[in-house]
C-alpha cells in the first residue's frame, strides 16, 4: 500500500486537535507508506526495536494481536517470529500525538530475544557520554551473553544490516 | 550536516561484524542525514518520544549529557528543554545492532513532561486492539491529565504537527 491509501479504517486527518486530542486512529505515513514503532519488553520495560510498519502491517497488528513490521531489508510484510519462534504477542498498542509514531509493549514468545544479532534486545550496546569527543566513541555491551545462535536459527538467510 | 559528513569521531563502517559486535560508535544516518531516537524515562521506562538527531545533535547529546533532537519542524537543531526547561538529563544511551537507531534513557527536569501538548508522554492514547478493522478504530487517554498548559508555556509558537 502507499502512502495514500486511505482505508476506511483511516479516518481524515481533519484538524490539530482531531489528531492530538481525538478518540479515533488516524496514522501518518512518510512518503515511503511507512511509519516507526518502537517495541518494548512489557515486563522489564526495555526497548527491544525500532521497526516500520506500512498500513497492512498495523491493520494485521490490530487484528491478530500479534506484532507485524515491514522488513525495509525484504521488501515484504514481516510477521515477527515467522521464522525465529520469537513472536511478539501485544500487551498494547499507543499512538503518539501527532499520530506519526507507534509504541506496542510485547511479551515476547520462545526464547525471548527480539534482536537477529542474538540478543534480547537490539540495543544491547550503551554508549560513552560525557567527553569532548576528539576520538572515536566506545561501545560497551549492556548484554553480556547471546539468547540465542543466530545460525542455527536463520541458517543461509541475508544479514539485513547495510553498511 | 549531511548524510555524507563523516568526522573524525565516527569511524568507518568497515565490516558488518564491526558494525554489529564492535565496540566503536559507527552510526548511520538516513538520506536526510537523520537517525531516529527513543526516549524513555529512566525511572518508569516510559516511551516519551520519538524524536531524530542529526550528527551535530548526537555530538552535543554525547558532549554535554543533555538530549539534543533536530526538529524537522523548524528545522533547527533542538536542545530540548529550552524553551520549557523541560531539560532531558542523559542516564543513559544506547545504539542498536546495525547502529541506525538511538535509545535514550532519560530523567525529565521541570514539570517532568516531554509532550508539547502538555502530557508527561507523546505517546498517551492506547489503541483499542484484537476486532476484525471495518470502522474507526477507537483510542483511549491512558494519561488523564496534561502535566502543563501548552499556552503557557509556549505561547503562540506554531505547533509542529503536520496534518
Amino acid at each position: 500500500m502507499s502512502a495514500s491509501t486511505r482505508e476506511p479504517w483511516m479516518v481524515a486527518r481533519s484538524s490539530v486537535e482531531f489528531v492530538e486530542e481525538g478518540a479515533f486512529l488516524a496514522p501518518r505515513f512518510d512518503r515511503d507508506g511507512l511509519i516507526p514503532v518502537v517495541t518494548t519488553d512489557a515486563l522489564s520495560g526495555e526497548v527491544l526495536m525500532l521497526g516500520v510498519m506500512n498500513a497492512e502491517a498495523l491493520l494485521r497488528t490490530i487484528e491478530t494481536r500479534e506484532a507485524h513490521y515491514w522488513s525495509r531489508s525484504r521488501g515484504a510484510l514481516w510477521r515477527k517470529g515467522a521464522t525465529s519462534g520469537l513472536v511478539q504477542k501485544i500487551v498494547e498498542m499507543r499512538i503518539d500525538d501527532d499520530q506519526d509514531a507507534i509504541w506496542l509493549r510485547v511479551r515476547v514468545e520462545g526464547l525471548g530475544a527480539s534482536c537477529h544479532v542474538g540478543y534480547r534486545s537490539c540495543f544491547s550496546r550503551s554508549v560513552e557520554m560525557g567527553l569532548p569527543i576528539q576520538a572515536p566513541v566506545a561501545l560497551t555491551f549492556v548484554e553480556r551473553e547471546k539468547v540465542f545462535d543466530p545460525r542455527e536459527i536463520y541458517g543461509d538467510a541475508p544479514n539485513p544490516t547495510k553498511l
